[in-house]
């Protein structure tokens, strides 16, 4: 048993998720599970489907929910942040000004959401200040990061804090796509990724023992166009989102001809070259129709998908009848109460997480928060050595990734706006010092950014 | 004494520099100084001066010259390369080349010439062909490296071969240009500077024991704009050049402002932002008028000026007279007979040279080629721990630096053209792939880029 805190638990689908994982656990049962949210209208959704749904399964589990964070802290064995400050409104019209400044889709790892606005401003400071309470009301507890940027913001965390953090993401689970693409037997594939959080590359892709990469080149040669003009192709849907599937499209391709492995997952996107990015039409020649999950079209219809998920999460807790059919008892994919269960109960598990580097991979600093395939057990989290990744990967995409990371952070930990303009001065797209400046300082001058414009002077 | 041999000699002022260090230290009597050159007019032009000066200066030197560099390396104690392949004729070619694809005055460091062209391809071939020489014919001997590009170069030998070698220029004297302007006594200044080479950074500097950073700011707080527009600046004519003070320029200073230590010598035009050098009217604004050293301009009056210096070599070889009102017997201020000196008497000096890291810049890796203050000797060449320069610095310059001599690595020893246009990928002027892959492939297809453009494939 464990106690396990939530904050940001109003997103009742990740809520469910965490709670079916849970429930799917005998040795987490008599466990606590304790959620949080400022949005009280959201938590209420949250713990009545919570509590409906213990019952139905016959959980021995607790459950509470406060909208004080400090409150739910005390006690805490972990705690699991996945908050996004403010919501998605206020960053869809950053990247409109953003756009008008000369940054198609706003500026930052090609998705501006993943950085909370300018600078990552609002979710780094709401990290600090959860890190401070966590030192204070508990200082044992392991911070399982799962709010973007976790690769800034859980590098933050470790650095900075006393606090036990670790990143989590569900990214790599598109590894899957392809052996599905390639027509492999799922029990038959192994692999290891390694990289960054939306920033991981297919260091070893095993089919039955042997390396797989062959079969993919095979169908790249002899099958990717005409998957590309198939139906297949255009009018791919997954669990919540209508738009090509960008893990198997040109793009991604591109990217492993370039860099000498296969990008997974979220870094099809957010790590691919920016010239695939520089308008809807490339994006399309490379995502596919619609342009990709970034898109002005691919990323309404996910914020559409979120706000319809939401909107049934309400409706079903206030229904009567069973809540099985839309939480099934399976795994979720996620992997934060398999982490859980291997420190509470020792149950040693090879997860795919981010922890400060320590030469896991080589040519990295070791104070560099990496995702690889880490042993998680009752002695804590052990990473992989995954050995070095290819020279043009390297060069080209981890590195320069990285110095956006310390730039970001350097820029936060030290409040200097000029840290931002240099940060953007190394966008492909800056063609003047006073038009990077004019877009930071327009930014920072937006009503809800007040705080952040105190912060960097 | 030493046997030391001088590759590309047939540049007079500087073998006439090295000659006039070897003749002022006594413990370097009766060495043996081999000039080689393809050359054989420059070369003659050269060994004539050296013997008529020798005999001037009653130096028991003893003087040889060869076409064939296989000859020359027998027996050699120290190798000292000073050889630009093709002259600079070609790279003015590729640099106008370079502009018509969008790329005002050329590709690479801000001055494409320092790569040798393209990839550096001419240079790198080179130094690999000079280190196998070596290895096969005088394995013991130290290689003085002084060839740009000295960083990439010199980097490429460290890592591919078994010659020692050592990096060497004098960029870094110009920080006497700084002391001057602050009027302050030479003989008290003290100063060490950290960086890779054309990327060094005055990381401490004292005037009387004390830091004497304050002294500078207060000049650009209360001197530098009187500086900026007087005759001082704009006529201000050293050794051989007719253009501005770029040392305390506005661009140098806006560099020191933004990376938190003083850029030193020709720092300030190769590692300054990029912004600064957009256009002859930015560089003006930044580098006073002509536009400093790499400029249409500053450039052409460069090259003027070093064909001047080599037919007044060539008259004066063939002239009667004292050689002395020419070549005064004082420290040419060059480094390389101070290396000798050192090593092969035990001569202990503190140098500023370039060897591979290990530690002495904190956060780079150990077998790049950093440019730090090193304590020569009979024991080889020790770096000094300079510690960590600032978050900006290495983040903004220091690290992309040392990408872009990866890249130019990784694609010379990989053959790889596709490496070369990611590298100019990396370029802040390049807008979409096909105008990088379209000026590599002109430049490939140049004809004294035969060799390398089946090199790069």
């Amino acid at each position: 048993m464990a106690n396990v805190t939530l904050i940001g638990a109003g997103s009742s689908a990740f809520s469910m998720s965490l709670l079916r994982d849970i429930c799917l656990k005998p040795s987490l049962a008599d466990s606590t599970l304790t959620l949080v949210d400022i949005d009280e209208r959201r938590l209420n959704t949250a713990a009545a489907l919570t509590e409906r749904y213990s019952r139905e399964v016959k959980s021995s589990l607790r459950s509470r929910a406060f909208t004080d964070r400090r409150k739910a802290l005390e006690g805490a064995d972990f705690v699991i942040c996945a908050v996004k400050v403010g919501g998605y409104g206020p960053l869809e019209c950053e990247r409109e000004l953003a756009g008008q400044h000369g940054y198609y889709r706003g500026i930052g790892d090609r998705v501006s959401c993943y950085y909370g606005g300018v600078g990552a401003y609002h979710q780094l400071a709401f990290f600090e200040r959860l890190a401070k309470d966590m030192e204070e009301l508990c200082p044992e507890a392991w911070l399982i990061q799962t709010a973007n940027p976790v690769f800034e913001g859980t590098n933050y965390i470790t650095r900075h804090t006393k606090v036990k953090a670790v990143g989590v993401c569900h990214g790599h689970l598109a590894y899957r796509r392809i052996a599905e693409r390639l027509k492999l037997d799922l029990g038959r594939v192994s692999v290891q990724m390694a990289g960054f959080n939306h920033c991981i590359w297919l260091k070893d892709f095993r089919y039955e023992g042997h390396d797989a990469y062959p079969l993919l080149d095979d169908w790249i040669r002899d099958e990717s166009k005409a998957y590309w003009e198939s139906d297949r192709y255009e009018a791919r849907v997954n669990e919540i989102l209508a738009f090509s599937d960008d893990q198997m499209s040109p793009g991604a391709i591109d990217a492993y001809r370039l860099n000498g492995l296969m990008p997974i997952g979220d870094t099809v996107r957010s790590a691919s070259p920016w010239w695939h990015h520089t308008d809807l039409q490339a994006k399309e020649k490379w995502y596919g129709p619609g342009g990709g999950f970034d898109s002005e079209i691919g990323w309404s219809s996910y914020l559409r998908e979120k706000d319809a998920i939401q909107a049934k999460s309400l409706a079903l807790s206030t229904s009567i009848g069973s809540l099985l059919p839309e939480y099934p008892p399976v795994p979720s994919g996620e992997q934060h109460i398999e982490i859980v269960d291997a420190i509470a109960n020792d149950k040693e598990a090879c997860l795919q997480l981010n922890i400060p580097n320590r030469d896991a991979v080589e040519g990295l600093p070791d104070d560099v928060l990496v995702e690889v395939p880490v042993l998680a057990g009752a002695r804590g989290l052990q990473a992989i050595h995954v050995g070095s990744l290819p020279a043009n990967l390297m060069n080209n995409v981890m590195i320069p990734r990285m110095l956006n990371m310390e730039r970001i952070l350097d820029a936060y930990v030290s409040g200097s706006r000029e840290g931002l303009v240099l940060w953007l001065m190394n966008d492909p797209r800056t063609r003047s010092y006073e038009q990077a400046k004019g877009l930071i300082d327009s930014l920072l001058a937006l009503p809800w950014n007040a705080k952040a414009g105190e912060h960097y002077r």
